[in-house]
């Protein structure tokens, strides 16, 4: 089964979270592929630089300025310094883009009522050269900048980069994705962190839902899920850093 | 044979001179590699975030900060620039950085009298994914971060990772390595871009240097040209982006 974790940018820049990380990829690897964000890389270096990042829904209006300041911080500082941290731990990683040898082809987003920017919604993932990389015992560390086909670079939602590679390698084998958040799981009572559910399926997450169970923010989130699964992922997992062999495992039925 | 073409940041900064770098490398390819620096986007990174770069003989000093602003501007900004130019224009890139697939293993460089900071020497150079990526039709593009064996990102001389590279693919089949200056070739006349010598070798660049032709700039390039030939590389082109396929051409004998 191939493993493809997802993490936002916090964990990349916390020295202990990325050590976990980077213990875990390596008793995974090399069957496995990261998918990472680095929100607040990017947000830090535009205040830095004094530019102010525009945020709508939490997706970063992407201007020109920022498109650089998105590739200086998820294609160049957050991705290196992962590959390093695997490296040092045995894990034979290559860091890419979406761009890369055209993997991921986006296009700028359209949408009526807002200027986007260079921000690219995905239209396909070519799983060749993420399968030339497995095959060679390579792990993949692919950040979400993106291009289109004419040579545009985008700046892509890292979840939705992670679910597309996600559907697309499910096309030649068993998948399993994991969004490693900042909770331990999908929690009963928000309140407490001991309250993860282990398992969701479509009619317990009606059920849940129903009965006004699952807070709103993780709703979109478990969404998303079952779109993955539906596309042919075996299972999708939420859980934090310290948790990624268990939390919650959401699959079809 | 393989080409392999080395180019400053500059030509990556400048959008008529990228165009004819992508142009010239779709005529290439799929058998060459592109290796890039970035030295002056990296420098106005460091202006705009307040941190002076320290050079010395032309070579930065790189602290923390600033190898964080060179991982930014190489690995990030300049590579994936290229590498969406290369894709508009058919060619299937990828970019790397040295420590992708521990690609380029380096060391931080030992010198008694200066702290060079996180300046990385050159061990070895990994054939096996280079040869991966060329074998599968895919051109790589590579920028001069580098790793040591423990997992330290460096950022290493990209006229060193270059002439690394051409090196050590030369034990697998014919290479010519080509850097691309702001000059058409070495001059005879340093006043005259017209005075280009068309062919030097280790007879004729003795013969040049007893004569006082060779404008100092040129002579540690040479040297280092010769020490490329000595390592089997079959020849070293020295021109600019407008005569990428004439200039000056480096032979052994």
């Amino acid at each position: 089964m191939l493993k493809i974790i997802k993490i936002g940018g916090r964990i990349i820049e916390n020295a202990s979270t990325l050590e976990k990380l980077a213990l875990a990829m390596a008793a995974m690897a090399p069957k496995c592929i990261l998918v990472h964000g680095g929100g607040s890389l990017a947000t830090t270096l535009s205040h830095r630089l004094g530019i102010e990042s525009q945020m709508i829904d939490g997706r970063r209006i992407t201007d020109s300025a920022t498109l650089d300041i998105t590739v200086m911080a998820y294609a160049g500082l957050a991705n290196k310094n992962v590959v390093a941290r695997l490296l040092a731990h045995g894990v034979k990683a290559c860091g890419i883009s979406g761009c890369d040898m055209a993997t991921i082809v986006a296009h700028k987003r359209v949408d009526q009522r807002i200027d986007w920017g260079f921000v690219g919604d995905i239209d396909r993932v070519d799983t060749g050269s993420i399968g030339m990389l497995l095959k060679g015992g390579i792990v993949p560390v692919i950040s979400p900048i993106t291009c289109s086909a004419d040579g545009q670079l985008l700046n892509s939602n890292a979840d939705s980069v992670a679910a597309a590679v996600a559907s697309a390698m499910a096309l030649e084998g068993e998948v399993e994705l994991t969004f490693c958040l900042d909770l331990p799981g999908v929690l009963a009572d928000v309140n407490d962190p001991q309250s993860v559910i282990e398992r969701i399926d479509a009619s317990t997450y009606a059920d849940l839902k129903a009965e006004g169970k699952i807070f709103s923010g993780m709703i979109p989130k478990l969404d998303n899920a079952f779109k993955t699964l539906a596309s042919g992922v075996s299972a999708v997992r939420i859980t934090d850093i310290d948790h990624l062999d268990s939390g919650t495992l959401i699959v079809k039925s």
